[in-house]
């Protein structure tokens, strides 16, 4: 009952926006009692960032399947694509829903703030690991930063409308410039 | 007076977000009457992207004074630092507000949609006016996009807390890689 809850929550910031999510559209669509939703979240807020922390996890597990399957050849080219997919993805819609309205009220942003480090910091040494590389040689540290910073840019870009080609041509150089600039370890 | 209402509906998305964002509240700030504030913007979506829209204009006028006095050498980093600036601005925040708001709002993403192509094309070309390079050379136009969705996806990270220090790494680092990838005209 907590996942269906969490799970209507992200479907509900994806289609309505946080304005429209109000903990009553989101107990209606997951078919739970209010009072039973009261019991596991006693707030919006709540439940809002346990949804999102919760997913975003979930999230990652998948994206550690597809790593699985990457091949030997081409493999940046194929991990930007896992790492970018995260930021064009429902959960990550529904973040920046989160993330947007905690700029302007404080009491959201004690929980987001740590939320997002917290994401944040584990994006950060996932793309490491996928990329299989040593962070303290040349700039791979800063190149890493530079990665995720440039894949929540294209995130941010493909919330208005399909950015799907564009995007791809980008990648494309991007993976050109890392097999050149990576200091492989 | 359309300018002040312009002003203050900027002054009051980054203050209060969008749902804080009222006609009510914009006219309150500007000191002009609902009656004056109707005749030049009849609803809150005119209002928002008339605002939007004027003050991007003018804050492009702004980067094009400071980048005059850029240095010759060096000059990559001193026109990300241009750029960049640009996505940590008030009027980025407000944007933010008003792109986001339209992801979840049909009526909204009619006038925001074209709006958003509009200053990424324009930010776009004055990118590579600013580099002085010409696009058609090498990988040049995929990099120029690149570092735009960077510094997009920078100023989405500095929307909830203090990331200067890391973002002058990141700045720090890309300028160099710019320097050794652009294909010189």
């Amino acid at each position: 009952m907590r996942l269906r809850l969490m799970e209507a929550t992200v479907e509900s910031l994806v289609e309505l926006g946080w304005a429209g999510t109000t903990t009553t559209v989101v107990s209606q669509r997951a078919g739970v009692s209010r009072g039973a939703q009261l019991h596991h979240f006693p707030s919006k807020q709540a439940l809002v960032v346990a949804a999102v922390e919760h997913l975003t996890d979930r999230r990652r597990d998948d994206m550690r399947r597809h790593a699985e399957g990457l091949p030997e050849d081409d493999r940046i080219r194929g991990v930007l694509e896992i790492l970018a997919a995260q930021f064009v993805s429902p959960v990550f819609f529904a973040a920046l829903e989160l993330w947007v309205a905690a700029r302007t009220d404080a009491g959201l942003r004690e929980s987001v703030g740590p939320l997002e480090r917290r994401i944040g910091r584990e994006t950060h040494a996932y793309a490491v690991e996928l990329l299989g590389i040593d962070e303290s040689r040349g700039d791979n540290r800063q190149l890493v930063q530079a990665t995720l910073d440039l894949v929540r840019g294209l995130g941010l870009a493909a919330s208005l409308s399909d950015d799907t080609k564009r995007r791809a041509t980008v990648l494309d150089s991007w993976a050109a410039v890392l097999e050149r600039e990576l200091d492989p370890s």
